[in-house]
């Protein structure tokens, strides 16, 4: 960020009165530029003890395995955002959302938000970012071709609650340390 | 938004290639400039059966009651902001965070993360951005000097499980349709 993008001037960056972070500055007109984490509002269909994954037709990690998530836009809710990415990725309608996990990824700024709900009809076909799609049975899940570590995580804990048979919503970080991932959720 | 922050050039508004949404796009640089909801992270900080309040000592809603909450930074996680605005706000350490709600505020894409906690020791004092606090049991929350209505639906559910003695983790909706404001959650 070089330039205010209200009057065009250079910005600098210091802290201003009263804050205690660096912030790109316009000392023309005196607008702060912040900048705050990213909402990822994502799905887990289930259709007859499946679920179903997409296939990514885009960068990054094309090719790789992922549940129906993306960015969520201003003026929607988080379900709103869901809801529209599943129909978007998989065309598929879901029913009866209910929020599964929160994880926190601050080294990208990122914050995922994942309901879990019913797949419609279990009709879906891919969307224009995805090569494909299918539902998977917990045995069939390709494991090693799953596109983000959150995702591995958001599944690896579906299927945990699934089989104690009570659901809940889970609470998560998932923080880079020395080039390694930490992951700790509830 | 006028200018590239990136080269300073005018921007133009249009829908990308594959994209279904007016963008803030630079045609010098490439560069597409999306704007996302915020995520505001807080706590409800519990002590001997009362939660600790703070009021306002800056605009909006200045002078009026609220619980410790703000803006997520970068490079943080949800609980991590939460704590941080707890220390910010009352200079309040709080223990055993658990995600309480998560309410959408579309018409000002608003995201509101609130986690309830246990008040370390019970001890808070105002920061710079409060006036004053205090803890409050049930029947002595000043309902009509709240200062968000998000805040009120995040006290009303949080005595509503408290008397339950069940508590569990609320999403829901406030949504603001011919000046009157919709409020939903599960």
């Amino acid at each position: 960020m070089k330039y205010c993008n209200q009057c065009g001037s250079n910005l600098t960056q210091i802290v201003p009165a009263g804050d205690h972070l660096l912030r790109h500055v316009c000392e023309h007109c005196n607008t702060i530029h912040y900048q705050n984490p990213k909402i990822i509002a994502g799905t887990i269909p289930e259709w007859e003890n499946k679920i179903l994954l997409c296939k990514r037709a885009i960068e990054p990690r094309y090719g790789l395995w992922t549940l129906p998530a993306g960015f969520m836009e201003n003026n929607e809710t988080t379900i709103q955002g869901a809801l529209r990415e599943s129909m978007e990725e998989a065309n598929a309608q879901l029913n009866n959302l209910s929020l599964f996990c929160v994880f926190s990824i601050p080294h990208i700024s990122q914050v995922y938000m994942m309901y879990r709900g019913e797949l419609h009809n279990g009709q879906a076909t891919p969307g224009t970012e995805s090569l494909d799609l299918d539902l998977f049975s917990e045995q069939d899940i390709p494991w090693d071709e799953i596109a983000f570590p959150v995702i591995t995580e958001t599944l690896k804990l579906y299927f945990k609650d699934k089989s104690s048979g009570n659901f809940s919503t889970h609470t998560g970080d998932i923080i880079r340390e020395n080039n390694q991932l930490i992951i700790s959720h509830n």
